[in-house]
């Protein structure tokens, strides 16, 4: 077999590693759909009106390659200590977290734990972290995170005026909350008419507001006790809220023993690296009584169909949910993966070992504050946790260029401050570093002793769950987050086919940079010398998306899709608002993601709903008549492309330019990007802004529910009004505490970027559309499927019909639950469309696999039909008894239908089959039962009974 | 709750994360054992004679340290590009194996694949990597790997001997081997008496020789068809044996079609890191006539219970079959990690893909030498695969340095030529930078063509079977990992309490590092001074160790443990050879690891077994006599301490003072140090060699049957006959391929060293007592202990007698297939006594798991009685069907005992249960029908029917 050199194709990571189907898979799937070529089928789907006219083009780099171009960048990023503090500290991430939870894709690729009986590890572990900010807190509810600490004190100002009796519209911010979190608060209160008093904890009017927020410790160190505020403020019936640092409150009294309402704050230093701002799990908790309108994801703990203890996520927090138009808020994910890592940081550790490592912290601030006071400086506050300013008058610069010299990042606080945030990384070595940047030649010698106030050190106990107290041994822990870990079905056991979610690759080598220390152990606000690796890498990512989207700047600072939503609807007021004009309606289909229309009315818009026709898409008539009724308060229209039912609409440059007509501005939501990346260009159509959900179509995985990054495009004309942040810059005030958002999660975006180039990412477009159009072609004889378009095609998903079958009885859990015993997760729920399942593929699945699928539901179909025609009832079928557990094997089997059938349904594995760890979840008794932390073990002894 | 500063303790990872038991639970097990305290216990058990004076010293270092402080030491490596060559290459590990199987516990912790019933995974995978071996060289037969290429062939050589009917004495090698191979072979051949012949090929004289070895391609890159060289030697009667490049085989005519009985190589380059010289995985393959006379293990093809596929070891390969003074190898290990790693390499390429990396590499080489050769260089040979030699005169020292400066490393090839190998990781840049070297300044262009030998051409396929044709996209691979992984039990989900294995916690903090590329990418014959952080590494590890054991000198160059008994006897035999002394006898007791007598009868020693008290203790009286006999033909005696029998014996001061009195050397293995580490120092108490076993002690993890390592320690004078190496220097000859074996997998004990420091390693060593005491007092109603120390107490393990059952029909097979149940591997079977199961916990088990194991054994003695009760009989007992599997519970249940007690015995998890893959597999079947290579997928249907 002698050859040419010239045959030898380059390693081609696009189509042979992303890509699921090998060419000749795609053959025969070509066939089943009735295409003779990929592109034939493209072009019977795309609109060719829309089409874009030059390819993209950079070329691929294989795996070997791009890892050293990674580093070289990485390596431009300076890692020194950061004692900068302001919400961001250094952490140790114990080892065994890093690798079994971080880098173990069984946690990372999964996906948010909608279906429960196949989520139960990852919803234990939520449960943990739930536990343990309620127990830190004193509030007896926590939610399972939020996307960072500014946001969450937003969120909690907008939850405070949805709970106060007080009628009064101002909100109190005590000015030594941190800059970022103030200024957060600050943008959002704006569009919703709330006016933000920032001033000293003292000079609170209690009867003018609402509610109040206050930092704890401040931003400059002071601890302070908010009982008197928190009666003053229940006085008038408004509402408390502390924004407290979660290491603190190990020694510290607690939030709720103040009287405080609700408390926010990041677990960031609970083991997860600063990564340059993000991601890390804010927490919010609160009292019981206001539980129903927290924000963001409760786990809860229920029964299963066998009355074992069963977890799952509570009170209606599905994305679904989302109140629309009256919404307040459009939070719809989490930092799920973050807020794991924080919650096995404190089963590691324990509340002794918690409580040493606070300790150690303080002692050791405590030490660096004596030896600067001795040496005359003058450094406050005297009683502290771990934070000091000092004094310095003209000399700042110096100090902290003194301070770099010798490894350390300190503060620039005020004009003539410096601050100092000591963590859990530090060692007395550290303290003489800083020392000596003070000029200071001391030597650390034994602690000088506690200087915590008298009168707020904790009394309560915290984690007193048996879970904070297994034996801390490794060989345990490790145990214990395998076991959690295999109860749960991520896309490292099967394809997870949600519409609208884009559950795609994610390579291990786009993953691989983001645990390396240059990326992770930056803090956020180090000088810009110290983070050039980063700044290249979000240039050339920019320039990509750029290139990808037709926009012409992007802002990296959303983290979440929600939030990009949000952010890209501030950018078009600000715009307005620049131009002197008073616009404020924004034009939704009825069809649009719930979170639409909350973020529209977060911008301060009111939402005007447009009529779809019956195949689903914009009625263009309604939408003119609308457009034109707004006329000069029109501000925008939020359309989602292709729609939300999965169709490639040929009417969008007719929006567009209705919209444009009309001096409004188009935003176009991404979630449906990855059907056009490489086809069409959402600048180039008429859209004026868009969010990229890089979790999606950009393989950032979904984490079990979170990080997410929505950074946000926009044409040349909005780009002055993107976010601006307190302390990089900006004219408009920040949507996130970070500015760049969840940087240190980018180099996954960007590693699927270079190792696909330009035409592999066109060519993942187009096998995305390929399979989904597989899926509906194989089982449109079984289902229908709803919304094609033009030319009979769907776009990179499609909607089963499933209420054709609720006469038998049959309902879309039934089927969703069944997939589960042949190993799927099941696809998108009743929506858009109550009543039916959105089967998103992706261009990442084998045929194999997507036959694998098409076989289960197939066979479903047949049992369905034993149901239709009175072989079997409902009520004893295998659709109502799963998922089937090996509880069913074991137990006496009196079923209507063989073991075989009921546990090894096609598309199963037969011997690595993934058994679901309990049987179908009960919601009821769940939201009847509400339990939000670790029961005590002795309780689900009984309810099994 | 305020506190003092000084309550504060700092982060402790010997008593926090390693050692399993708490505080707390120690109390309680020191109760049941009836100790006081810990170190009353331990002074029940070690002889006060023996203990060192001065405990172990050093400090500990937090997880958070010792990464930071493993990163400036792996900082001090220079990673430069390796073109060395010299069986040494470049290539990329594929992310998604470094992250899912090299990074993974599942992979790393599990144990030699001896219980196939949780074993199958590792199983599936190396029976891969004998197929792809297999099909590589055209040789029907191949083993799971063996250590490197130079033992692979110097264990060729012996087995050569062994099947040869020639009676010839000399081994001919091709002096175009690679030196360190030469040299290997040349050490191994010296004591058993066989003479080395290093000449040209075609100076072979096949009938003055039992076999002939031969590289392909040469060492300088030649390509040679040796099918005369074959025939002559088949003529004669002898075996012939060639050392392929198995990448090169891709394209070249495979060493079966030249009529080769033998091949070996190394299959590093199909995906292993180069890692300063190991580890990676040599194969070795033959002809099917001499399959039962290959060394190392054969993983197989049988089925299980229910008639269902299930792989096993074949051909009795375990380690207690070592065939003790007759054997000619030691071999009781592989490198079954790398090879499992080696093995998805090829599943992810496929044959296509593995080709277009071998054209590349070819293409490339070419493409150099051309341009070398237009600029006037002599550059030979003319056909080459990916090697190539240049004459340079004088300026090879010039050139050689010119190359660093661009980044690349060259060979130093004789006095006047330049070596250069090109491998997957070489891009046209590449070649450019090594033209520059040669002050060539040519741009890479296209390329030349092919120059390949035309007779020398692949003509056969390879890699035919469906395992290499998997759909190869990164979301198959990954769950194809996952699966395989999930059918294994390994430390990451239970103890392994297997005895003399010392199956410890492998922290994921100490596994770090190795995947650095700073550690990983280095050639192991890169200058001293691009290895400084290697230097460093091994100067304080070796410290360590001398610390810890009483020697003062310690040789890295061993790759397992049999290895180091091996080059420990050589040493010794140097050393006595060096003074004029003709001594070879080594004394070894009758229970010794057939390894001793193994490695002492390949150092040309004439073993002579001394006999054990009946309490297993050396029998002091016939050890005297037989040493008196020996006189001053005494060269060693070989110990172990504690005895393999789990005891202390006191004796052993005794037993050294006999030997040197008589001028011998004391060779105490070490397999048991993990009993002795900061209480005894072999070196102080009489020894004057022994090898130390990396991966049981030190935590470098089994990796499924390997990698091991090896050092040795000795007294200062020992040192000087330390193993030396061609490339290093030295003046003995080496016992294996690398200058510091597999040095890339030290970092792992060196951070065990530094994260436990001296104190927590003998805690360690306490607790390791303790617990093997605790299984035993808690076990000791149910089992007869066999062998105690004089007080009564067991050392690191202890072994229950299962002879007494045997009268009822009760196996200790059935006893460890039911442990399976129970969700455990289990003990050491078997050894050192027939009948017998031997304990081993470690100290890194927590109570709470060796609970569960000793509740495990109690229920097991419970159904052990029902049967000698006559309540069941064995064969219908649930021992007799362990393991039980889900295909038991699917089947119809015609058992006596209930699914519940069959599926779930005391100490199994419920929710979390670990479920066997397969039912109890058949031996007799899988030796009757031996099937080593992937069977065809059709034939195990109808196995099962």
């Amino acid at each position: 077999m002698p050859f040419t050199p010239t045959a030898y194709d380059p390693y081609d990571f696009a189509n042979r590693r992303h890509i699921g189907p090998s060419p000749e898979e795609m053959v025969k799937m070509l066939e089943a759909v009735g295409a003779d070529s990929l592109d034939q089928l493209v072009d019977q789907t795309v609109p060719g009106s829309l089409r874009q006219e030059t390819p993209l083009a950079w070329p691929p780099l294989p795996e070997g390659e791009l890892l050293v171009r990674m580093r070289q960048v990485a390596q431009k990023n300076r890692v020194l200590q950061s004692l900068i503090g302001q919400g961001y500290y250094g952490t140790v991430t114990p080892p065994a977290i890093q690798r079994n939870i971080l880098e173990n894709p069984a946690w990372y690729t999964a996906y948010t734990p909608y279906q429960p009986e196949i989520a139960q590890g990852r919803l234990e572990a939520l449960l943990n972290f739930q536990t343990m900010i309620s127990d830190l807190t004193g509030l007896e509810v926590a939610n399972a995170s939020l996307l960072d600490e500014g946001t969450a004190a937003a969120e909690a100002m907008v939850m405070a005026q949805r709970v106060a009796k007080s009628k009064a519209t101002a909100f109190f911010v005590d000015y030594n909350c941190h800059p970022q979190t103030i200024a957060v608060v600050e943008t959002r209160a704006a569009p919703l008419g709330i006016r933000v008093i920032v001033a000293p904890a003292d000079q609170l009017d209690a009867g003018a507001v609402f509610g109040a927020l206050f930092q704890y410790p401040g931003t400059d160190g002071r601890l302070r006790d908010f009982t008197p505020e928190m009666e003053a403020l229940h006085a008038a019936q408004a509402i408390g809220i502390v924004a407290a640092d979660p290491l603190g409150l190990l020694l510290l009294k607690e939030p709720g023993a103040m009287g405080a309402d609700i408390a926010v704050g990041s677990a960031q230093r609970f083991g997860v690296p600063m990564g340059y701002g993000g991601p890390h799990a804010a927490y919010m908790a609160c009292r019981d009584q206001f539980k129903r309108s927290m924000p963001g994801r409760i786990v809860g703990v229920s029964v299963d169909a066998r009355g074992n203890k069963a977890y799952r996520l509570s009170l209606q927090t599905r994305e679904q949910h989302i109140r629309r138009e009256k919404a307040t808020s459009n939070v719809c994910t989490a930092q799920a993966l973050l807020a794991v890592m924080a919650s096995f940081y404190a089963v590691f550790h324990g509340p002794k070992g918690l409580r040493a490592i606070a300790e150690r912290v303080h002692v050791m601030a405590v030490r660096l504050a004596g030896g600067l006071r001795d040496a005359g400086f003058d450094v406050s506050p005297e009683r502290i946790f771990d934070t000091v300013t000092v004094e310095v008058g003209p000399l700042q610069g110096a100090v902290l260029r003194a301070a770099v010299a010798e490894g350390i990042n300190l503060r620039r606080f005020g004009e003539t401050r410096v601050g100092i945030s000591v963590d859990e990384t530090c060692t007395p070595e550290t303290i003489e570093k800083v020392w000596r940047a003070f000029g200071v030649a001391e030597t650390f010698g034994n602690p000088d002793g506690v200087a915590l106030p008298e009168d707020l050190l904790r009394e309560s106990e915290y984690l007193t769950h048996p879970i904070f107290h297994l034996n801390r041994a490794e060989a345990e822990m490790m145990r214990y987050m395998r076991r959690l870990a295999d109860r749960d079905l991520a896309l490292d056991r099967a394809m997870i086919p949600l519409g609208s979610c884009t559950m795609k690759l994610n390579a291990a080598a786009e993953m691989m940079p983001i645990t390396w220390p240059e990326f992770g152990q930056l803090h956020p606000f180090v000088p810009a010398d110290q983070a050039q690796g980063y700044a290249e890498m979000i240039a050339d990512l920019s320039a990509k998306l750029c290139e990808i989207t037709g926009y012409d700047a992007m802002s990296m600072q959303p983290n979440s899709g929600a939030q990009g939503e949000y952010a890209g609807l501030m950018t078009i007021a600000a715009y307005h608002r620049a131009r002197g004009e008073a616009r404020d309606v924004c034009l939704i289909p009825v069809s649009a993601h719930g979170t639409n229309p909350a973020s529209a009315s977060m911008a301060g818009m009111k939402v005007v709903v447009v009529k779809s026709a019956p195949n689903g898409d914009i009625d263009i008539e309604d939408f003119t008549a609308r457009a034109e009724a707004a006329g000069d308060r029109l501000a925008a229209c939020m359309i989602t492309y292709p729609s939300t039912h999965g169709v490639f609409e040929d009417t969008v440059r007719k929006v567009c330019a209705i919209t444009h007509r009309h001096g409004g501005q188009v935003y176009l939501d991404g979630a449906n990007l990855n059907a056009m990346v490489g086809l069409v260009k959402p600048g180039d159509i008429g859209s004026d802004v868009s969010h990229l959900n890089l979790h999606k179509t950009f393989c950032i995985p979904h984490g079990g529910g979170g990080p997410g990054m929505g950074p946000i495009g926009v044409k040349a004309h909005l780009a002055p009004y993107l976010p601006g942040h307190p302390v990089t810059g900006g004219a408009e005030g920040p949507v996130s505490s970070a500015p760049y958002g969840s940087a240190s999660i980018l180099p996954i975006s960007w590693a699927y970027c270079l190792l696909m180039g330009g035409a592999g990412m066109t060519q993942a477009t187009k096998v995305a559309i390929l399979s989904a159009n597989y899926i509906a072609a194989r089982l449109s004889g079984a289902f229908e499927v709803l919304f094609k378009g033009a030319q009979g095609r769907v776009a990179h998903e499609c909607i089963l019909d499933t209420r054709p079958f609720a006469e038998a009885g049959v309902t879309v859990d039934d089927i969703a639950k069944r997939l589960m015993d042949s190993g799927f997760h099941a696809p998108t729920m009743s929506w858009p469309v109550a009543g039916t399942l959105m089967v998103e593929p992706t261009e990442s699945e084998t045929r194999a696999e997507l036959d694998r699928f098409i076989d289960a539901m197939l066979s479903i179909r047949g049992e369905i039909a034993d149901v239709e025609a009175g072989e079997i009832a409902i009520e004893e079928s295998p659709l109502r008894h799963a998922p089937h557990t090996v509880e069913d094997l074991v137990a006496d089997w009196d079923r209507k239908y063989p073991r075989e059938r009921g546990c090894f349904p096609p598309g199963s594995f037969r011997v690595d089959k993934y058994w679901p760890p309990v049987g179908r979840v009960d919601n009821v008794y769940g939201d009847r039962n509400l339990v939000c932390t670790c029961p005590p073990v002795e309780s689900w002894a009984d309810a099994a009974e």
